[in-house]
């Protein structure tokens, strides 16, 4: 296995620039965005993230020794497009969406702008990681509204598979959870991680409560006991006998949530655990947390439903050609007219607008050339939503790392404040503000 | 970012073995098994894919001085357990069923046995790995059954983590699919590529004529042709003037696909490209490939449904101890008692009975201890459906690579033709086997 990224992409790809760079097509400037029809699910907003992983992935987007041999054995390009690969870097520049923020029907989230060859191979690479990431991040933001101010944990690395898992776990963070049970998303970007045990923890023992003891000597009273695997009742009363009154929390685990927490929390005021903090973790998704609220609960964690987007697992995110040179060298916007997939040719600008400091319109200023679109804070549109990512192949590592990430966070949940109240709410709707195309000067 | 798996995996795990450890139960023989108390989404079978991926990384499972670092520094573990897990190797033993195999509710997919410290922290990698790759492959087996006899490649690398793509484009290829676009999963495993041109390619050109001419310049008159960018109709003549009634192929990604690949099917014998074949690619599932089965398609590319297990993403995989010794070194077979999630205890042999060469049953022999089950081939249960995949720390790379997925897809090709027939119908049912518990002797 090699390090390089270069391989998370669709054999046409290639094909076609090894085609263009025989016509001689592959050197026209071409501009080609990222962008979604519509939002899955009947969603209110989309939560754009993915954008700092894709930056470090783009670094090591270079075709080694391993990938030039497999195109040259199978025939799949010749050799002045091997030649061209093997010297392959990004040059161009992407602009896009800040990771984080809210995006919308028709919402320019990646621009990328390069020679036709330059910017034609990264489709596969920057959907693959926007559309996964931002699918997480819609889901969690939505479950992050519901639970309010309880914490959340994503606790879903098992049923995603292992690399996805870690990109899940950022991704669940930047949109308003606050730890991950992933060691590894703690490791690469510093996000909290939590866990104490599991079902195999006290049926290891010879007794629930030489498990309950034994964890409460390794972790201190402070620790989490998971009360569910034999009786829920006699659980909670060995916890508390073995940890005293002090005992940090309890998870539970299965059953009918609302009425398992109402008697947990019955019981353990009746024992004196006042402060002892329920934590709920069983198959939870934004629905069943709102239904919760009520419900004497101080925590969730959440596993399936987050890392698989609540239902969508994908974003729909599309990369489409939209503007272009021809062999003048004159700027042609250009959109591909399928009846039920139809794009927007031209190059974009992108605001919020804003109305008493509410989102009133999610405002697309297209070009028809590639002439330079206003982009400056005053703009009249409202508040400017790209921000420059690479240029002419630099890449700006301030949205990379852990840095990256808590600054989309942060971001996040400032621009969730913007929506109007009925981006808030859980039913399926039409996007919370509409896309307005203007002309752009 | 290292080179090593062992943090794909829940900090809750490194906890208990910590405290396990401490307390001595951490040198306890366990046996822990995973495997799915239901087929989601009423499916009849589930297909089993991700063992050659998992036994790979297992061997990139080790703790190195970054992950050791963060466990120190976060006092995730005591100075015990870091000294445990500086020297940690998986020194146990992994049976499991076959990659490729089918399964039902309650099948023992994998057996892992070693100590509790050993085997606890395998779990999250382990569920990883085999819940997202069995989600893709049982959703891949139904649209193979499907398609029948046409070819069917994956498309989906843009709507699945970068990642993920790779794996998934293995699991489809085992449970059936011929090919995909995914230029790792060729390099990696040596599974077929495909792929030719995007929209793009022809916005890229000043007509759609230069477009298809200059893709039969490069890659010959057997290429297939995108012919929906603007008019399909239009689209199918130039592209029979243009490369002439020798054209490989055409490629429709738009619109109603029943009465679009009938009109093009009819234009193109009108124009005396008989032999050119239609691909079609937009938006296709197992419900939409079976109901373009009259149609005059030659072949399909499926994209987002099947590497979203088209519905259900992740499959419900859980891992849990079911037998371990006791302090005096006695086996005791234990099982979680929660009302909603139970599991069985014990050690398991899995069968699949057969009737005249048809399976009737998973028959499922359980030991109360640690006793050696016979799993010979002779066995009266059946055909028996566990193989070793790891002993005592050596990992059989027979399932490995390229070898371990070609082997496993033949084998799923193999087991699937035993199955009754209502199991290949894709409406939601039961099992389309039941699952036998019997006593081993």
């Amino acid at each position: 296995m090699t390090g390089s990224t270069a391989f998370k992409t669709d054999q046409y790809e290639l094909t076609m620039l090894d085609a263009a760079l025989r016509d001689g097509t592959g050197s026209r400037p071409c501009v080609f965005e990222l962008f979604s029809r519509r939002l899955s699910g009947g969603r209110r907003f989309g939560v754009v993230a993915g954008t700092g992983r894709l930056l470090s992935l783009l670094r090591d987007f270079h075709f080694g020794e391993e990938e030039l041999r497999f195109l040259r054995d199978n025939r799949i390009v010749d050799d002045q497009a091997l030649r061209y690969l093997e010297n392959y870097r990004f040059t161009g520049t992407i602009r896009g969406y800040r990771e984080g923020e809210l995006y919308f029907p028709g919402s320019p989230i990646l621009t990328v702008e390069g020679t036709f060859a330059d910017a034609v191979i990264l489709e596969t690479l920057a959907l693959s990681v926007l559309n996964h990431d931002s699918a997480v991040a819609t889901a969690a933001s939505r479950m992050s509204i519901a639970s309010g101010e309880r914490p959340l944990a994503e606790m879903g690395s098992r049923r995603a598979a292992e690399e996805s898992a870690v990109a899940a776990a950022r991704a669940a963070y930047i949109a308003g959870f606050s730890a991950t049970s992933n060691l590894e998303a703690g490791l690469r970007w510093g996000i909290p991680t939590m866990g104490t045990a599991a079902h195999s923890w006290t049926l290891l023992h010879d007794s629930e409560e030489d498990a309950f003891r034994s964890q409460v000597n390794a972790l201190g009273t402070s620790t989490t006991l998971l009360i569910d695997t034999y009786d829920i009742r006699r659980g909670v009363e060995t916890a508390i006998r073995v940890a005293g009154t002090d005992l940090g929390g309890v998870r539970i685990d299965s059953g009918d949530l609302p009425l398992v927490a109402a008697s947990v929390r019955e019981q353990l005021d009746e024992l004196g655990a006042t402060g002892t903090r329920i934590t709920v973790t069983s198959d939870l998704d934004e629905y069943a947390i709102a239904a919760l609220a009520a419900s004497p609960v101080d925590a969730y964690g959440v596993g399936t439903s987050v890392v698989t987007g609540s239902g969508y697992p994908t974003a729909s995110m599309v990369y489409k050609l939209v503007a272009r040179q021809d062999a003048t060298g004159s700027w042609v916007s250009v959109a591909k007219a399928s009846q039920d997939k139809g794009s927007q040719g031209g190059r974009k600008a992108a605001f919020r607008t804003l109305e008493n400091g509410v989102a009133v319109a999610e405002t697309i200023a297209v070009s028809s050339g590639f002439d330079e679109i206003d982009t400056a804070e005053e703009h009249p549109g409202g508040r400017p939503l790209q921000v420059t990512l690479v240029e002419s192949g630099e890449i700006d590592s301030s949205y990379e790392g852990p840095q990256g990430t808590e600054s989309a966070r942060a971001h996040h949940l400032r621009v969730r404040e913007e929506m109007p109240v009925r981006a808030l709410a859980l039913s399926k709707s039409d996007p919370a503000i509409p896309t307005v195309y203007v002309d752009a000067r």
